[in-house]
């Protein structure tokens, strides 16, 4: 059996499974590595260095690993097959950073959780009224839960006996019409967890279901991402692997379990006392946590297993908390509109009017609802992952070094802010969006997005018959060469930015709602907090309406989740929500090929549907 | 760690546990060695004989086993700690033999299980209706389940989304509302289990849901008799060790298991085909199957955990069926009156009309209701182990070489009739009741039980300063000695008799039935099968009313859960009648010792009481 053994931590790996390669092992070890494509060899990210002896060198190697890297030993992760003893070691470079992560999820709903705690006298029982345990337990529960419905599961009845002749009164965990617990009489800690599941990022929310408030926040990135960065590789992995399903589900659960851990470590609370958990995610995240089979996602016409809310008793998920206790799931819309955009819009829509309002939750999959009086329409785009930073020369997340913000000045000097103040590396999403909008309105870019060669700057450059702008040169780069923004990666962004605005505006045209009716556009997830509003209306990526109306609500997918954890008629409004969203395909719409080639432009071909930015730029 | 060797099998037990004794391993290993007190070194049926070096005589020892025995190394298996390696051998006298067992459990009820199999169209998806695989089950369901009814566990849905890509049509298993199997569409074999634990034979029924036929049945000995012969001294094993209840549960799921296997081999079906079980027991059985504290049934008020009926998952209880099937116990009525009880007054009830009857169960403990047009009363009588042939000089269980039935001449000879036409060993529950009824009825008993020595048979001996009566000589015993019945046997069934008496008499009063006007009385279970009715009358066991209304019911408790299994109504009345049912504690009836009293005479004190048996014996 072949070790492995990762420098300079010293860490070795020794169950290694037979044909298991390496970025496998790297993945189940939980080394942080690098990787887009999920092992497939085409992105060439999970790049190490082998010093021990190992095969040769594979085509895909070679066409994606400079030559001089290759010779100080780099190599594909994921092409290197684990076949006799290895030692590896991950370059700072290809290291997988931590991120910046939205936790924020500021929630604002009446306290009325599912679960009540109630302690209650029981009659002992004598040789006059020799009446069973539990039917004593329903009496004393009577006006509490309604008759004929209260359910006691085996394992908690287990422990009834024994309570009553300890105590007189005992302490009972309510969800519903079921007890999950029972206890000594006393002060209790009452807590729940609310979890945002992202493709990249998990977020968990330890809370006081007494007070209502937060206790503390943990996130991690999902672990998955070492079998691929977007759930469509996720789900090609669990497709092409007879355990590949089991082992996503594994580890976003091993994740789920330790972020709850940490949160309890640092409350100081047993994870016993936390009773419930909601989750959301999209249906892909949905569907890996509770081990239902992915496949049809992958393929039209995109049906989820299921998209009702579903409860689930911890210990069959394998979550550590209370045993009887919960999962709940909210309901997914669609195969590429889940759980996590019902939770958006819960928390968009609480306690205001029906005035109307866009609701955008940009990511690789945007998830984009109409709220109107006449109801909701919903529709997912596939942006594709560049307002992530991803697939773009120098695109990046949101890690130290990464350029979140710009300006180009009139002479073209660029400047930037980085995350973490460090020398760039990159560019983030909200950075990329800058870097478009404001090469648009300096005129670097036409209204086709193509870079204007004519200006003849030193900035703008060609390579191999390509442009290209400089952001940062070599000299204050952290990377050794200059970052720049292509044309293809110009490109990229106009199909993702035409994407989102045709979802947009196809659903306003659904419900009849015209840009200047627009209340409101609400911002949800990472990318739609830190993106600069005006650069998203710049390059016409949402509807031109004032930039006061446009609003970054934080992660609102976890407000919701928190919502439903502390109010159970959220949960119901959520269901009622959900089966009565109107589900928009946007490629069956017809002359969608049309307005998707007009919303390439920038900010429009129709230049009238952009008033400010025109006046802004004084064209068009 | 010292092991312990079993001549002649040459069986070795090498995991002895620290300060763990001959008969726990025994047990533990399923040597059958008999036990009456369950390992409290006061009944001396655990006789082994080691032929190795061991430790001193015990005092329980010298006072339970002969001297010729001690001798020749016969000592107590639980008096015998193992802290050195033992070879010790079973002697054929003191092996736990097999019993017979009443299986025959008719069934006579209309076939309308809860559980349903149908088979459905499911519409396939497609870009216009791009709705989730298992809401559209759920429209195909329409109809069959009611709307927003339908329940389907996260391990099945798991399934559905393969088969549905496989197949149009499915086929489903409904449990009620609740979907417990999917499967591809064709001919099934669709099976459910009826079981009833008895405290000392467990009897396993395999049914064909499908045709309400009995396909086979199975019974072995309740494993737990290991740990004592009834249910007090297994409770009292399961709290004096903290894993002692454990210890019990996994004995009886074992057994159940095997009888499953057993059942589902014969008929050439997997055990995955059986997808409910029906569980009857008495309180303490069932308690102690479903892993819920009994102990409080040791001691007053004897209230049990609880009385309703519970479903459980096959898998939650380790029961090797269908996973999601689910395990259904019948309701209890009190601590002493279980779930057994309710399925014999099931099946005693069945078609019939409210004309009084009492159904009675004679056992250990005795369990008597009283059914009239007024409702039904119940009660549970201390009868003491004597009708099961124990406790008696020479009582024994129903197995090979027991008298079952006999007659006395008028001039004291002795015929009898053995199981299995072997030499006599003893006598069991029905021989003892034959015996002292024509002990009674030739009068050798008078009718305060006195063996009236007066008589100068040869057959009338007196040992000790205790007469006894001789049923079969030294010469034809196969046990080297005469078998006889002493006072001290006498004492025991007039204990047992009138305290079986007082139950039926004091239910009859309470419920304003005379004797005249009882219709029938049932007889269930294994002794009241086998029993002679006459007898029973003679000793005034029974109230005196004409034979041919008194009228054995088979194992109507296996026919009861049977009936449950194959009509959902069922389980309804169940319920519905264990609720309504009376139940009457006779110790705290006034009047109840002089009752008592009263009825420890042949046939009883006041003779008015049974003119039949006065005017067949001639006297009163």
């Amino acid at each position: 059996m072949p070790k492995v053994r990762f420098e300079p931590t010293g860490r070795t790996v020794e169950s290694v499974r037979e044909g298991e390669t390496l970025a496998e092992i790297t993945a189940r070890a939980g080394v942080p590595l690098d990787s887009v494509c999920g092992g497939k060899g085409t992105c060439g990210r999970c790049r190490v260095i082998i010093t021990s002896e190992v095969a040769p060198i594979t085509d895909e190697e070679r066409e994606l690993i400079p030559a001089k890297d290759l010779e100080r030993g780099v190599r594909l992760a994921c092409r290197t097959k684990v076949d006799r003893d290895l030692v590896a070691e991950v370059p700072e470079e290809f290291a997988r950073a931590g991120q910046l992560i939205l936790e924020k999820a500021d929630v604002d709903v009446d306290l009325d959780p599912l679960l009540r705690r109630v302690q209650v006298k029981v009659f002992p029982p004598s040789i006059h009224f020799p009446v069973g345990d539990y039917e004593r337990l329903e009496r004393a529960l009577d006006g509490i839960v309604p008759s004929g419905k209260l359910f006691v599961p085996l394992r908690v009845l287990r422990s009834l006996s024994e309570l009553l002749r300890a105590h007189d009164e005992i302490s009972i965990l309510l969800r519903g019409n079921e007890v999950i617990d029972l206890t000594a009489p006393g002060p209790k800690s009452d807590n729940g967890v609310a979890i945002d599941i992202g493709t990249t990022t998990i977020v968990a929310y330890l809370m006081d279901l007494s007070s209502g408030k937060e206790i503390c926040v943990r996130s991690e990135m999902n672990p998955q991402i070492g079998h691929g960065d977007d759930v469509i590789s996720r789900i090609t992995f669990a497709m092409e692997r007879p355990d590949g399903g089991a082992i996503l589900q594994s580890l976003v659960i091993e994740c789920v379990n330790n972020l709850i851990d940490a949160c309890c470590s640092s409350a100081g609370i047993s994870t016993k006392e936390v009773y419930e958990v909601v989750a959301v995610g999209n249906t892909a995240m949905h569907h890996l946590l509770l081990g239902l089979d992915a496949s049809p996602l992958a393929h039209a016409p995109y049906v989820p297993v299921v998209t009702d809310a579903i409860d689930t008793k911890s210990v069959d998920l394998g979550i550590n908390v209370l045993p009887e206790g919960y999962v709940h799931t909210l309901p997914n819309i669609a195969g590429f509109v889940g759980a996590d955009h019902v939770a958006v819009l819960m928390a968009s829509l609480r306690g205001e009017s029906d005035r109307p309002r866009l609701v955008v939750d940009i990511g690789t999959n945007g998830e984009i609802s109409l709220v109107c009086s006449k109801g909701i329409a919903s529709t997912s785009c596939a942006a594709g992952p560049a307002f992530e930073g991803a697939n773009l020369s120098f695109g990046m997340r949101g890690t130290e070094g990464a350029i979140d913000h710009l300006y180009i000045s009139d002479d073209m000097d660029v400047a930037y802010s980085t995350i973490g103040k460090a020398k760039p590396r990159g560019l983030c999403g909200s950075g990329v969006l800058d870097a478009v909008a404001e090469m648009f309105r300096t005129g670097i870019l036409d209204s086709s997005g193509r870079i204007v060669e004519e200006l003849h700057s030193p900035r703008i450059l060609v390579r191999n018959g390509e442009s290209r702008f400089v952001i940062a040169t070599e000299k204050e780069s952290a990377i050794g060469e200059p970052i720049v923004i292509t044309q293809n990666d110009i490109l990229q962004i106009q199909y993702a930015k035409a994407a989102m605005y045709v979802g947009a505006t196809v659903l306003m045209e659904r419900m009849g709602v015209i840009r200047d009716s627009l209340d409101r556009i609400h911002l949800a997830g990472a990318f739609g907090n830190y993106a600069d509003p005006r650069s998203a209306r710049m390059i016409g990526l949402l509807p031109d309406i004032p930039l006061e109306k446009i609003e970054g609500i934080g992660n609102a997918a976890g407000t919701g989740a928190k919502m439903a954890l502390l109010n159970r008629r959220v949960r119901d409004e959520a269901s009622v929500l959900a089966e009565k969203i109107e589900y928009v395909e946007l490629a069956a719409q017809p002359g969608f090929e049309d307005k998707f080639y007009s919303a390439l432009f920038f900010p429009h071909l129709d230049t009238s549907l952009f008033p400010a930015v025109c006046s802004e730029t004084g064209r068009g």
